[in-house]
C-alpha cells in the first residue's frame, strides 16, 4: 500500500510570475507533477521543480479540450499513487476556475487537497493601469462575471442587474461576445459614454490596452483584433485611467527589471 | 535639490505573511518607510526591512483615525524628500482600500506609485474555508460590497440588485450592520435559507468561521460575538462548504509550518 498523495490546487495569478504568493511558490516546489491550464504563462513554468513531470489540461479555443471529469480523474490517479500533485491554474482557482469541482471530487475519494488563492485578473489590470476596481463616490461595488458561453448555449446574463452605474463591472472571457454584452448593458439603461478597459494578456510582456465606451467597444474591439484572454473593466472607474495611470510606471519598470 | 522619491502601494494580502505575493516581498524590503493600516497584522510587519521607519495610520473602531487627505500628505511628504515609502494595505490596495486616492493625490504631484495587488479578504476566505466564489450551477458570478457607512450616514444598498440568487455576495466590513443587511436582502426575495459562511480574522491563526443562513444571521453573529474584520460569505456556494472543507485542512497545516 502506497502512501496518499495529496493535491494542491494553486492560483498563479494574471501572468506575471511576480504576482504569485509565497505560499503557491513553495507548494510548487514541492510538485512531482504539475498539471497545468493554458493560461498559466511559460515564465510560471520555467518555475516548476526541474524533476516534476509536466502535463497540460488546457483549453486554447481551437483545440479540443481536456474534458473536466478527465482532469478530476488525473488528479485522483496521481494523488491516488501517492504523488504529490500540483494543479496550476491561471488567477484563483475559486473565481472561475473550477477549482472547487477538483477539490470535491478530490476530497470524496479521500484525497488532501490545499486551495492558494492567486491574484486574478481583474486586480492584475487594476494594479497595471492603476484604475481601481472601487473607488469613493464612483464604485462602492465590484461584480465579476464570465462572458463565455459553451458554443451553441445563449449568453443568459442578467442585463438588469450588470448595467448599474454605482459599481464597476468586469468581464471574463468576454472577447468573443462583448458586441452582445455593450448592448445587452446599454438596453438596460447603461450610459452609452460609459468608459470601458480592455486588456489583453494582462500582466504579461504581451499585455495590451484599448480605452474605449460602451456603444463604440465592439467596434473598436475589431478594429484592434484583440484576442483572448481579454478583460473588460466596464464603469466610472475607468475615467481615472489618464488621471492615475502613466505611460510608463513603476509597475512596469520592475516587471522588466525582475525579468532581465 | 534632493532625487525624487517614490511610493509603493503595496497589498498585503488577508493575513497570513505567505499569501503576499512575491513582488509585495521584494518592494516592502527596498522600503525606507513603512506606512500601514491597522488590518496588517503583525507577522506581516515582522518582514519590514529592520531600519525602515513605521507609521501606523490604521482605523481601530474606537480610535480616531488619521483622516485620509493627512496620509495622502503623509506620502507625499516623505516620497517629496526622496525617501521610498511602502505605503501597506491590508488584502488589496484597488479593493475598499482607497489606494486609487492616495496614487491620485501622489501622481499629480509628480510622485512615481507603483501599485502591488494583494489577495482580498474574499480569496482568502474562499481559499481557507474551500467555498469557491464561483462554481458552475450555483453562482456565476460574485459581486464584492461595503456594508460599512461613516457614523450618521444610511447604509444605501440597492437590495433588489445584490438579492441574486445566481451569484455570491461577498459582505466587506458589514459586521455592525449585518442584520439589516439580511433583511434587506431577503425583503427582496432572497431565500431566507440561503446559507452564509462568516469569517472573522481570516486566514490569521485567530480565525473565526460561522456558518449560518440569512434569517438567522443577526441573531447568530451576535451570540457568537464575531467582532471586525468579518467578511460575509453569501450565496448557493455556502452549500459546498461541508463537501469540500474538512475540520483540518492541508493548507492549515502548511500555514503551522510557515510559522513554526
Amino acid at each position: 500500500m502506497t502512501s496518499a498523495g495529496k493535491v494542491y490546487l494553486i492560483g498563479a495569478g494574471p501572468g506575471d510570475p511576480e504576482l504569485m504568493t509565497l505560499r503557491a511558490l513553495r507548494l510548487l516546489s514541492e510538485a512531482e507533477i504539475v498539471v497545468y491550464d493554458r493560461l498559466v504563462s511559460p515564465d510560471i513554468l520555467a518555475l516548476c521543480p526541474e524533476g516534476a513531470e509536466r502535463i497540460a489540461v488546457g483549453k486554447a479555443p481551437e483545440c479540443h479540450p481536456v474534458p473536466q471529469e478527465q482532469i478530476n480523474d488525473l488528479l485522483l490517479e496521481h494523488a491516488g499513487e501517492g504523488r504529490i500533485v500540483a494543479r496550476l491554474k491561471g488567477g484563483d482557482p475559486l473565481i472561475f476556475g473550477r477549482g472547487s469541482e477538483e477539490a470535491a471530487h478530490l476530497r470524496a475519494h479521500g484525497i488532501e487537497v490545499a486551495i492558494v488563492p492567486g491574484i486574478t485578473a481583474a486586480q492584475g489590470a487594476a494594479s497595471a493601469t492603476g484604475v481601481p476596481l472601487t473607488h469613493r463616490g464612483l464604485a462602492g461595488a465590484v461584480q465579476y462575471v464570465t462572458g463565455h458561453r459553451q458554443a451553441g448555449q445563449v449568453l443568459d446574463l442578467d442585463w438588469k442587474r450588470l448595467a448599474d452605474p454605482d459599481s464597476t463591472l468586469v468581464i471574463y472571457m468576454g472577447v468573443a461576445n462583448i458586441g452582445q454584452i455593450a448592448m445587452g448593458l446599454m438596453t438596460e439603461g447603461l450610459d452609452p459614454a460609459t468608459p470601458v478597459l480592455a486588456v489583453a494578456e494582462v500582466t504579461t510582456p504581451r499585455e495590451r490596452r484599448l480605452l474605449s465606451r460602451l456603444d463604440m467597444l465592439g467596434r473598436d474591439v475589431r478594429t484592434a483584433k484583440l484576442e483572448a484572454p481579454v478583460l473588460f473593466m466596464i464603469g466610472r472607474v475607468v475615467s481615472l485611467y489618464s488621471k492615475i495611470a502613466l505611460p510608463e510606471d513603476v509597475a512596469a519598470k520592475a516587471m522588466a527589471a525582475a525579468h532581465a
